[in-house]
């Protein structure tokens, strides 16, 4: 993509309402721009990570079984009446001009469960899991985190039913590996810890993962010998103790929620009636986890991470582009050249963007750092002279020298 | 993927309020499941056929410079009292619970006309391409046609923006094409008319894209000599006459209103203020196109043409997968060839359903007819024993035998 076209631009100043690190950041290198206080358009290198985000999750739930479908963000005011739910504050109402009535979507255990229930009987069509990548709605009443805690915001939310507690437990389990390879893969497995949270009716505890950051909302007691934590939330008596080993020598940070999973049990299949019949033909409950997983939540918890003074630090895997290409100056030789090797980049499907503009080196390589794409390559008279161009790597220090006919092979490696 | 495993399978009953061959046949074949009047859940098998179209979509639109972006689906209230639209029946209209009020998009030129305006100043930065495939939201009163017209439904929205009329009218006749070639990707071209209708306030004519079916709405004028109609609304005197060779000898059609394209012009930039400076530093209003297509009522004009009594017959380009493989019979050799032959689809990455069930030859059959996948392969004791399958085209009547060890070669021509 040649930058000169590219729809948004780094901007310089941001809402005075944006105080969040994420926020501001990505309104400022052309990410994301806000609409309204919590909703965000999502710009062309914005929508490029989001949909790496999005791909990365995608193959690791549909590797654990997962089927994708997609469930309408228009939600049932009688199904909400049946769990009780219809009143809860989160849910924004919709109204037609002829006075139907709408939830909109906030979460869908009130979708899927009448659903599932449609289409399975037996005992033999259990365990199943189903999964939708969906845009969401919640009243917040107090938008102020950036993209953390949107108005209208991106969501992974996955459904599993099992006939017995012991397979729910054991599909429990696998999703939990499942998130920990999300979270290596983009890149913060290590500042991220399953945490025990409260388990409401139904569980002593539930398990969200919190990743580690002083944007963080919540606050958790690390045992880093267990290498868990808790959330404050369920903390009794000011004495924090690990629920593994008892240690009481916990590490106290600030934390955000990146995911949440959790035993429904028998919770909404009881509101709705979810009965299978089993091998002697006798009628049970099904039970229900539920999974959830912000993509926005966690692009924005990655740019809380990894950032410097002077703009964000992608991790390749959901960069927006591999590689910056940069030329300075205008000599034709020099645009002669950055547009060779931006032509061969194209050819070999490494995605590039090609700063192709009339700007200062000063301009564009604070764009580029705030852009924060993984490799920059820089064309100039000075290396030029010697068939080469400058490397430079956002995440280190200091810069290579390397000669332009090895180029493509050395970013390939 | 295994039939017995796929979530939803194929019904016999389908709701009662559901006329339409779209809805009818999409409900039986378990491709959607329908949450309430105008609201459909998409299942596994038609979100792989609804993803499809999108990918089509996608690709051909970025082939002429659209820029993908995500705008949402909260609108702003203020930016809808701007361009006096925020009364219109169509919109859905929602409240959180501190009574915060917004619309809910159903089309999104006051969402893109004052981001374009907040990052476009330069006549060098024109013209310019965005788009988005996104959620869209209706109040129609009486959503009767499946997901040709339903209340929550995906569409495709580009909009360009211009320095001159001349260059609108450029780039109008390159998204004609381009939304050509969907048409024929997709199988449609064939039946797709560009279709004269009413211009609104600032043009004689807008172009709608229409596609002859008798689930169609609309009623068009063809004239065969140019190939191309006019839609009945603006046929005055009730004497149709060609606009281009003023032929009156047309051809009266019912059909579906696959897309349309409308120059704006200066109708929302007026409503902004987005202006431009030319080279001399003058000041002028911003000119816009439009150009919508809707990817479930596409999805939904599909099977209305490609069906038989016997359920869809999908075209190859948006098919589910491209092979349905069946076995009859529980023998263990033919379950053990199955077996084999799915293993070898799937290792070529040939998309492939396969039809693991226990149940009878005309069980199968009849589901695979109704589900509409291009090719049926059949294992079974009786070709076994010559060392072949049979091999069906769902748009084709009779088989062919084919020996196992041209198989993988011969689907792959």
């Amino acid at each position: 993509m040649r930058q000169s076209q590219l729809f948004g631009h780094t901007i310089k100043e941001v809402p005075k309402d944006e105080a969040s690190i994420n926020a501001q950041l990505l309104l400022r290198g052309g990410f994301v721009d806000k609409s309204m206080a919590g909703v965000y358009t999502y710009l062309p290198l914005g929508l490029r990570v989001l949909n790496k985000i999005e791909n990365i999750i995608r193959e690791e739930i549909n590797a654990i079984g997962g089927q994708e479908i997609l469930m309408p963000a228009l939600q049932n005011k009688k199904d909400w009446e049946i769990t009780g739910r219809w009143d809860i504050d989160v849910m924004m109402k919709v109204k037609t001009f002829f006075d139907k009535e709408y939830g909109l979507g906030w979460t869908h255990e009130e979708v899927v469960t009448p659903l599932a229930k449609k289409y399975i009987k037996s005992y033999k069509d259990f365990p199943f899991f189903v999964y939708q990548i969906q845009t969401k709605f919640r009243s917040e009443k107090r938008a102020k985190s950036g993209i953390l805690r949107g108005r209208e915001f991106s969501m992974k939310d996955l459904y599993s039913f099992h006939t017995s507690e012991e397979d729910l437990n054991k599909f429990y389990d696998v999703v939990k590996n499942a998130y920990f390879k999300i979270f290596e893969r983009v890149g913060i497995k290590n500042k991220t810890y399953l945490t025990y949270a409260s388990g409401g009716d139904f569980s002593k505890y539930s398990h969200e993962f919190q990743t580690l950051s002083s944007a963080g909302e919540d606050t958790i007691y690390i045992c880093e010998k267990c290498g868990i934590a808790i959330n404050k939330e369920i903390v009794e008596n000011n004495q924090p103790e690990c629920p593994q080993c008892k240690n009481k020598n916990l590490k106290e940070e600030k934390a955000i929620e990146t995911g949440n999973i959790f035993k429904l049990k028998t919770k909404f299949t009881e509101a709705f009636n979810f009965k299978f019949l089993d091998e002697t033909g006798k009628e049970s409950l099904v039970l229900m986890g539920c999974y959830g997983l912000g993509l926005t939540r966690l692009m924005g918890t990655i740019v809380e991470i990894f950032n410097d003074q002077n703009g964000i630090i992608w991790p390749e895997s959901i960069a927006p582009y591999k590689v910056h290409l940069v030329h300075l100056g205008n000599k034709e030789t020099v645009i002669k050249e950055a547009e060779k090797i931006y032509n061969a980049l194209q050819k070999e499907k490494i995605e590039v963007l090609y700063d192709d503009r009339d700007e200062s080196a000063g301009v564009k390589f604070k764009d580029s750092d705030l852009i924060g794409i993984p490799l920059r390559i820089v064309v100039s008279e000075k290396t030029l002279a010697e068939n080469s161009v400058e490397i430079k790597r956002r995440n280190r220090r200091g810069f290579e020298i390397i000669e332009i006919k090895k180029l493509v092979a050395s970013i390939k490696q």
